[in-house]
């Protein structure tokens, strides 16, 4: 499993995604879910991905050599004209390498299948988010729903409905995220640290702040260790259940 | 689906469960999923189900007509001399419906799959807690995995991880169980209101406490809406995340 999100803030876009990959749960690894594609002062796209790792890598793989010699490899990522247009053109290439790998072939035991995260910004253009089904088609964070999970999503949501406010600050979203990943790798064993951030600050088209948290980080320690506290202050702090017989 | 938990306190056992079936998002009802015998003076069984209703409406009355002619009708749960063969005996009846309606006959879209927890005690025995697959084995609860849930689990899984405690009090657990319903409630719409809860504390063969909460029930409107506000500052009392480019 896999679990990453991806927060539509005023102020940009912050995404937040975990490096473990397993194939059963005595095969596991480390690998980076999130990959950033930016030419500086104009455009920066970052893509989160979850699913079978041998079609995220091959998705990333085809996107990156495409934006490598834009000119003689189209369409790519770097070429299209809005984030709406880069979102088609990742969902049409996963769409159709989850096709290629489907069809005819030996089949194994494990699907294919994948779901992304991609947002960004290209100059005269809004910061937009998107996620990525493997049929191709995708959805857009909008105001009423300002965030997109993918992967093991159910554990890490409780706190993003309560706390999530789209006025916070770029340190209070990864403060979140933090919280909500620590709750989800604390009951699956599927996600796992380090963990891999990226902040896109509004009209600034190269990452503002990138980071990787990994098990020794004194700061997610805190977090870990204090939420346990907080969360049974906050459970005392509620009025007392009177039991009637 | 359906959410439904047993606590094993060090006094007692305290069931709860949402009211919620759905054949689909437009095809929703209210039954009840908590089901109680009781022997006064010599013993208590409780039984929470989820999964296909026909199936778990099957097993409830198949107990039910048991225990009522048990002379004729063995074998019967009031009859068992521990909770372990209630266990055994409902994992049996719980198989043998699951087969039957699964093999030959005409086959629908949905599963005839049903898993249940079932918890009480024996005069003589301890209070014990059970969750029973639809293969008919089961797990016991114990001191390392002192709750079992059922059904919709995971958005109420990281506040029962953090905020559980053995020696908590019956109105403590069970203002624990509200949160826990609250979050999965706000976050699926195939668990819902009313919750059906019951308190059987420590050598006392009949339900101390049991109860209806509704829609309308104050005191879950406080937890609703005050476990938002409590989360906020638990999150605010974090300390702050510190950006570097």
């Amino acid at each position: 499993m896999t679990y990453c999100v991806g927060l539509r803030l005023a102020s940009g876009l912050v995404f937040m995604s975990d490096t473990r990959t397993n194939a059963g749960v005595d095969n596991i690894s480390t690998y980076r879910k999130m990959h950033n594609w930016t030419v500086p002062g104009e455009r920066s796209i970052t893509l989160l991905s979850s699913g079978n790792l041998a079609t995220t890598q091959a998705l990333v793989s085809i996107l990156d050599e495409r934006s490598k010699a834009p000119g003689e490899r189209q369409p790519s990522i770097l070429a299209a004209p809005s984030i709406f247009q880069v979102a088609r053109l990742v969902g049409d290439t996963l769409r159709e390498l989850i096709r290629t790998y489907s069809q005819d072939g030996p089949s194994g035991d494990g699907q294919f299948s994948a779901t992304v995260i991609v947002g960004g910004q290209i100059k005269g253009g809004e910061p937009r988010l998107f996620m990525i089904c493997p049929e191709g088609n995708f959805i857009e964070a909008s105001e009423d729903t300002p965030f997109l999970q993918i992967g093991e999503t159910k554990y890490g949501r409780p706190i993003l409905v309560r706390a999530f406010d789209a006025k916070m600050s770029f340190a209070d979203a990864i403060k979140l995220l933090l919280v909500s990943f620590d709750s989800t790798i604390k009951a699956n064993l599927s996600v796992g640290l380090p963990l891999d951030y990226l902040v896109h600050a509004r009209d600034q088209f190269e990452p503002a702040f990138r980071g990787r948290i990994d098990r020794q980080d004194r700061y997610y320690k805190m977090i870990s260790d204090g939420w346990g506290d907080a969360l049974k202050k906050a459970f005392d702090s509620l009025p007392q259940f009177h039991l009637k017989g």
